[in-house]
């Protein structure tokens, strides 16, 4: 069955990348604990100094729905509204299978 | 030490889009057999019936290009020219970390 992948990226305040990455990589480690995350990395891109980027890959909408209702995520959320300038882009995709997912090859 | 990551798009000849799809998870079980592949995966997204997604994770610059000189890899690149109209988008990332990553928790 087809896998919930997201790939999007939120935008720091000026100076505050270094910051909001770090938070991103807590959050990944709370995300990652959660039913169903099998993959959540943080990332940046060359010549972008003010965007962090999010890739995750759940089993199912329903568990990464779940995840935000955490409450340590809840609580990074909220951390994090002093470091985030502006949601970005979003994107949504259907992850057919691969290399690196939980139960293949 | 950060990883390489490769987030695209290649568009499919109209009608091809399940035949590429199929081409490129056999690419990822080509690529993921290569040293320092963490993740290869396949995706779609809603409402672009023409687009494949391709998600990477390489453990450096170096491993991904090595792989790309693999035979078996090559191989799957000639198949594929009858199926691809055109390369779509590419981001290339700096992957600073996260879960689901070799030896990350």
């Amino acid at each position: 069955m087809a896998r919930h992948g997201l790939h999007g990226s939120i935008r720091a305040r000026p100076g505050q990348r270094e910051a909001l990455a770090a938070l991103m990589l807590e959050a990944a480690r709370v995300a990652g604990s959660a039913p169903g995350c099998e993959l959540y990395v943080v990332s940046t891109v060359e010549g972008d100094d003010d965007a962090v980027w999010i890739t995750e890959i759940w089993r199912s909408v329903e568990d990464h729905d779940a995840s935000l209702a955490m409450p340590e995520v809840r609580q990074l959320i909220a951390r994090g509204r002093e470091l985030i300038d502006a949601m970005g882009e979003r994107q949504v995709l259907t992850v057919l299978g691969g290399h690196g997912l939980d139960g293949e090859a």
